[in-house]
């Protein structure tokens, strides 16, 4: 056998109603998170964990993209051996109407500050 | 003298553009804390901290509101003896338009979801 167990493959979600916006807050106020959050809402067809060139350890990246799946903003799931992540928006537009593309859209103003400001 | 000294009465505040939005939404991202926001948008005029009847202790409280003011999402201030709060909306809805709204909004909805499920 070479397929390893259902089991080991399977990553936890919290169901659409069991998603707190205080969670969603939470996972967006880390720089980096919300740098990998607008690249993600940039791109529909899910990208895989090294797509993302961040400046830290593996370790570190992988647990940013837990924090944003079990707050459920991003969904991750493997397609053969690489393992992809999209933005929940359909989850969360429909729980918070309008607060991601608000959040989106301070971050993207923020970094045209920052831009500018260098 | 009975007046203090104005060091000890002045109470450091983020200017508008050092606000950050993650720190925003790190402390919006705590439930009682953005209980504390919830009420404040009421309340143009101001509260005072001891109008909030929080099931904490009053270091957890003064701890709290420090995180708000740090971050930039309330003015605190003396009036007389009382220390006041107030919502910095303006600074806020420049920075990043449509964010406080879209939170608030957000909050209000989870608040009703919690109230039909209990």
């Amino acid at each position: 056998m070479t397929t390893a167990a259902p089991s080991s493959r399977v990553l936890a979600h919290p169901a659409r109603d069991e998603i707190r916006l205080e969670g969603v807050l939470h996972a967006l106020s880390d720089p980096l998170r919300l740098l990998v959050v607008r690249e993600l809402a940039r791109d529909d067809a899910g990208l895989s964990c090294s797509h993302f060139d961040l400046p830290v350890t593996k370790s570190t990246c992988t647990h940013h993209f837990r924090v944003l799946r079990e707050a459920g903003v991003i969904q991750q799931g493997y397609r053969g051996t690489a393992k992809l992540n999209a933005l929940r928006r359909a989850d969360l537009d429909a729980l918070f109407p309008g607060l991601l593309d608000s959040v989106l859209a301070a971050a993207a103003l923020q970094a045209d500050r920052s831009a500018h400001d260098g």
